[in-house]
């Protein structure tokens, strides 16, 4: 490493995560070098940030809207993934989107910085032993696998416990009945995090910390039991490891992405960014703690079954999960409904040991499916 | 290391940090092996020490009590420190007794693992100078500084900010005026710490803190303006580490010296020992966070400025508050009197630039009789 430039392909450069991964790479122009941008149809925002940042390599599934010209070459996803020229790539793109190029990616021995959680809770299992086989490093965006990974830093493996930290969402003390009133206007409101729409969503209904235990799972190979979740609403502590001698570990930081995004980009390294938040302790009065209410957040324990029981269970609730939260957002359920929409399905799954990546396609297409049968009235 | 036994050293072994040293080896036979002893006149737990641990070496003050027998020898503290069959000493006695023993242990290459504050606040810049010389590795037991030690664990120097929690001490919100009405027994009141009796007042005056800012700035080579102090009452963050980057990784356990001396004795492994107490997070609803108060506490200031000052003031400093916390426990003076009588002294001092052993000593006696000198009324 040292004083070298390292080499960036950015997939879903126009979503959240990836605006905010180009905020890190234009503070730091010595360390990075944008080489590869790719994005789904926000084509305007993609040519400003082709503009600004000169990639070799796009992507852009709208394909009228961006035209191979003589400064950047058009690739796919995949290819922009494993090129040579490419040291790590980004993978900020939504929902199964980014499968194909993570393992593409992982596969080639690239590092692979992770924010997409679809992959890992669908195929957690291929991409961690694809990595494995081929060298790649899986290096963890997310702030809650940053965190573990950063307290793990250092230390000999196994830890005795991991403790995904949750705001537990807008809604924390809502019983199940006002949970159900939540319109989709109130439930994007998350206080202490800028995200997008459907990791906000699955933050008040839990959704998201199920998903981020399966993922755990994955990234650091430690069995369910040993994954704790604990609710801090001030989001300052972004997970703990308890080690094997009863001693516990914390990462804190302000609640902004772009903190594990760079640690990811720059690892082993840390660097300096005056742009970066410090935390003031002279304004942090205090760190609260709370057990999370799996009765009432239905889904976090839909998950953890879910993850237990592997196969094609994970792809099944995600893939449920990420068409009940559209449901909710287009006003066709209520927030409630989506933990139901989700187990009935999983309920409903023949799930296949040991899938391959095709049979995991096609369990989450399956779901997909089954999810709209249930609301077109297939069931009471 | 693997399962190769360390052969253990515990100076001090009769305090509350030897005790707990050979608490910590009687669950763990199989890792430690007690061959050095030494203790100061309490002679009945030492007989009990030995003839529990079977000790090669022993050392005793009172020599009258402690004869030489067939089944150990009786040796000086430096040639216990230093000795061929020694893989780390514990440096556990109190006072400027653990100086000598320290640098000899320090120049003889070992592992010292470190409770003894005043060695290196008095003389912290030859220990650790030596040290380096030696490669001697100084493994602290505070807890404090475990945990500074445990947070930079893996990481790339140098951290941005340490930051030394403080429980406060039992007077944490006291007036200038309600501190100086506190008895001794209130004041041997540790909210949170079971602790030897001078440590116990220097926590009520924060004294301690600032002993251990000294220390920190030894231990970690940082500057004095980089170290920070943050109270937190709870005492289950034992200190923190600001990265350059903005993050800050925070060590947690109960509050038992236990973990940090295990620790300091199987890095870098991390031994199970289902003695040692767990955090149980449905038990803990927040940890709180407070500025220190340099006003009412002015010891902690003192402290700072003897460190950034360097030369002798730290020894004056420390030899100092050692002599007025004993008139502060024989009922000779009130706790607030403390701070003045460092304060006077340290004034009265004609510090040496770089001192020498016998400069650091010499400037230790000097400020005992100069504490004396003030009582016994030769000044207003």
């Amino acid at each position: 490493m040292g004083n070298e430039m390292k080499r960036l392909a950015i997939l879903g450069s126009t979503g959240s995560i990836g605006q905010q991964t180009l905020e890190v790479v234009r503070k730091l122009p010595h360390h990075f070098q944008v080489v590869g941008l790719a994005a789904r149809n926000n084509t305007d925002l993609l040519a400003k940030q082709i503009d600004e940042f000169k990639p070799d390599f796009v992507f852009c599934q709208d394909k009228k809207a961006c035209l191979a010209n003589t400064e950047y070459k058009l690739l796919s996803m995949e290819d922009i993934a494993t090129h040579s020229q490419v040291d790590t790539v980004v993978i900020a793109t939504s929902g199964k989107a980014g499968l194909a190029p993570t393992l593409a990616a992982v596969r080639a021995g690239k590092n692979v910085a992770m924010a997409n959680k679809e992959s890992l809770v669908m195929a957690g299992e291929i991409i961690t032993n694809e990595a494995k086989i081929n060298n790649a490093r899986i290096l963890p965006i997310d702030s809650e696998h940053s965190a573990i990974w950063q307290c793990l830093r250092g230390e000999i493996p196994p830890a005795a416990q991991l403790i995904l930290t949750a705001s537990g969402g807008p809604f924390r003390h809502y019983s199940p009945e006002e949970l159900s009133l939540v319109t989709s206007e109130q439930a994007l409101r998350h206080p202490s995090w800028q995200m997008g729409r459907k990791v906000t969503i699955d933050s008040a209904t839990l959704m998201n910390k199920g998903l981020e235990i399966i993922e755990t799972r994955w990234l650091f190979d430690i069995p369910f039991d040993n994954i704790k979740v604990l609710i801090h609403p001030e989001s300052i502590i972004h997970s703990m490891v308890e080690f094997i001698d009863g001693v516990v570990k914390a990462q804190l930081s302000c609640p902004d992405m772009r903190l594990p995004i760079q640690y990811a980009l720059s690892y082993p390294e840390r660097l300096p960014n005056p742009e970066l938040p410090r935390l003031d302790w002279s304004n942090i009065k205090g760190l609260t703690f709370e057990q999370p209410d799996f009765n009432t957040f239905s889904c976090l324990g839909l998950a953890i079954e879910a993850g237990k029981k592997g196969g094609t269970y994970p792809a099944v609730l995600c893939a449920a999960d990420e068409v009940a939260v559209e449901l909710f957002l287009s006003e066709h359920i209520k927030l409630t409904d989506i933990a139901g929409l989700v187990e009935k399905t999983l309920a409903e799954h023949d799930s296949t040991a040991d899938p391959t990546l095709e049979e995991i396609v096609a369990a989450d297409t399956w779901a997909r499916e089954k999810v709209l049968k249930l609301i077109n009235g297939d069931n009471p």
